[in-house]
């Protein structure tokens, strides 16, 4: 056979600062990364995405970028967009336009940076958006939720739904920086506040049986509002996301997905409950479902069962749902198992859990089994929440 | 300052293979590609989007698709789904929508196939829309065109035009595979046959003197129809493109872009042609230009200036054209230089030409001195016509 070989490869580098107020003039951080990354003889435009609620939380915000960026000679500030945050900014393509129009009415070209500020899914979009223009516009990303700066904010992924698919369009696109600014979360609500945690149990289940005792060590403070835990909590959980994206696969050529533990339940759920449940929040449905699952089927013991069941509850999440009483919706619940399977392609490939800090990847899922966790489940929490009465 | 650092790298892997009459029953090449890329336990969906010119001068083709992949019980023929050709496919995002929506229909997912074959218009949609679908499907090139056989097919890129701008939107997504199948070229018309190998010319020009002067050789059989010229032509361009696409920044994050050799005008005189030039014809007349550039500003000599414009004229490319005459439309062909640098960013890099086989980069170029060499190119090729005639 006639051929030629082409192979290369391509190496991705980039930071992920914690800070606070980041915009304040006295803050050297943002600024030095524009230092580090000027080029001679060009003044690089920036192209703001901000997020509605973190501008109505932060009056200030704008301003404060265009005085930061005013100090700067060798850039500058194209325009501040400002965005519905929220699933919206992912459903609804006007958002997307919105940003792809500004590329092109300020001359957005391949060294300029788009900057998103705000939730995970105005960085999905806005992301997504800069990775297609001129096929890939330099972009930053000011995560300011939990979630968003402990796993999706500092990842590499990117997207929009489409055809009421979540993430149906979108590509792999790692950020050229991640600057978590811890002040952006004192104006969470408590719903926000707390949803991201989900992640950091989830990323502790599978990877690391220490920082799960220093969750379950630390659950309560962080709920009261203990800002050095929080803190402690989002730095570990990035790192722990990082190191797994750095050593996997981080571009997801195979099918293994570690990192989507409980997630094919939560996706279904987010979609089934028209995102009015945050991802956060079906996240820790799906990691109870699945550890359910895992229990039942002989994999998990009762102990650490229970273990992760209190932490979740601990952290105030709800573990009951209608949409996951199996009995009047399991057809529309386990549909997400195909959606999942359809999303990564080929073979279905499914963390489940032996121990806590231990997954292990399965190809088959029981329905029957399914649905009686989910029994299981709801049997449990009614049971504990008696119990508390 | 605090941060953590992420590095990692991704590699990318592809074959280009040479053959004829791809999907006869007889031929194992596409088969073989397919039984290597199995996987247990899974039949992998096809995808195949076709340029409609290639199915009218190859009426067969969709039955013996049909037939080829029927025989490979691994696999499953989803659909074959035909668009027109030509920048079309590129500017009409009817096409791309209904490649977006195959995609959902048919559930193809990330390990399945999207399979373009056509012009480098047909492939650079349909690897953009495969590229972002699910974050990225499997793609395979099946270019049928001199350009897209030498080119734009064996490459990394991408794109659709929008907002009337060439590439707007697209990525680098390296495909998994591409055939170039020689029987596909037999049908084109002459203007294709000749076009594409205007890229040959270019990279030879800054690459590989020898290359250049076999093109010399080997000009008047090529467009008398010699097919063992024209294939070893296509073999040692796609070589030479895969081989600096591999050892040089493939997905560039930097901005030299010397296989850009010439476009900055050519991209401005399909778009002002209102894409009636096509793509090997404008980079002809740029690399023209270019040539004359060098020569006029004192960098490239005037023997192999004239050897360069003999072997365009000997191929049949007309270097004349009254869009390059500068008088009435210089201030539109000129945006060429901004729009060049606006899709690039950061600084002007342009390619210029010292000798025959040695490019070199300039940060650089003199509007009156882009105008002088317009004149001179035409008076050149006025006086060359009535020693002719
Ligand atoms: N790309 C990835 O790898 C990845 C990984 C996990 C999740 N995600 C996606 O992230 C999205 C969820 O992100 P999220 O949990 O950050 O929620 P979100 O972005 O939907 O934000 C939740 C709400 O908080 C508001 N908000 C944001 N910052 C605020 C602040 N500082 N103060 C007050 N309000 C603020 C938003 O406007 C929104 O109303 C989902 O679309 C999910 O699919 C992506
Ligand atoms: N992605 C890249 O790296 C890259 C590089 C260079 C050029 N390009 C792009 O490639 C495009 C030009 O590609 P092209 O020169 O192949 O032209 P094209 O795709 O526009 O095709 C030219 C014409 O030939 C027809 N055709 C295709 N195959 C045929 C066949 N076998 N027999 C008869 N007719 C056939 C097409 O329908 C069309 O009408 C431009 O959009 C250009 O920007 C992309
Ligand atoms: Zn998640
Ligand atoms: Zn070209």
């Amino acid at each position: 056979m006639d051929y030629l070989q082409q192979t290369f490869t391509v190496q991705f580098q980039y930071k992920v600062y914690f800070t606070s107020h980041l915009f304040t003039s006295t803050n050297p951080v943002f600024r030095s990364f524009l230092l580090d990354n000027e080029q001679e003889g060009v003044v690089k435009k920036i192209l703001f995405v901000v997020d509605k609620e973190v501008t109505r939380f932060h009056p200030m915000l704008k301003e404060q970028i265009v005085e930061y960026i005013n100090t700067i000679p060798s850039y500058k500030l194209a325009t501040i967009i400002t965005i519905s945050g929220g699933e919206e900014a992912k459903n609804n393509e006007e958002y997307f336009f919105k940003v792809i129009n500004a590329v092109n009415r300020f001359g957005i070209d391949r060294h300029s940076l788009v900057v998103g500020i705000g939730g995970g899914s105005v960085l999905d979009m806005t992301g997504y958006a800069s990775a297609i223009a001129h096929r890939g516009i330099k972009h930053v990303r000011i995560p300011t939720t939990v979630l968003s700066q402990n796993d999706s904010g500092v990842g590499v992924k990117n997207g929009v739904n489409y055809l009421g698919k979540k993430n149906f369009l979108g590509t792999f696109a790692p950020p050229v920086a991640v600057f978590n600014d811890f002040h952006f979360l004192t104006t969470l609500s408590e719903r926000d506040w707390r949803s991201g945690i989900a992640e950091a149990v989830k990323v502790a289940l599978i990877k690391d049986a220490d920082f799960f005792c220093w969750l379950e060590e630390n659950a309560a403070g962080m709920i009261a509002g203990d800002k050095d835990a929080m803190q402690y909590q989002i730095r570990r959980c990035a790192e722990l996301h990082l190191q797994h994206i750095a050593k996997g696969d981080p571009f997801e050529i195979h099918s293994a997905r570690p990192l989507d533990f409980g997630h094919w339940c939560a996706h279904k759920l987010e979609q089934l409950s028209d995102f009015t449940i945050r991802h956060g929040e079906a996240v820790a449905i799906g990691i109870a479902l699945d550890c359910a699952y895992s229990y039942l089927t002989g994999r998990l013991d009762e102990v650490p069962l229970k273990r992760i069941l209190n932490l979740l509850q601990e952290l105030g999440f709800k573990l009951i749902h209608p949409l996951i009483e199996m009995d009047t919706t399991q057809h529309l619940l386990l549909q997400g198992l195909t959606d999942f399977q359809e999303h990564l392609g080929g073979r279905l490939s499914i963390t489940l859990l032996n121990d806590i800090g231990e997954g292990e990847e399965v190809h088959e899922m029981n329905s029957d089994c399914i649905v009686a966790a989910s029994h299981w489940l709801q049997d449990y929490c009614i049971t504990a929440q008696r119990q508390t009465a």
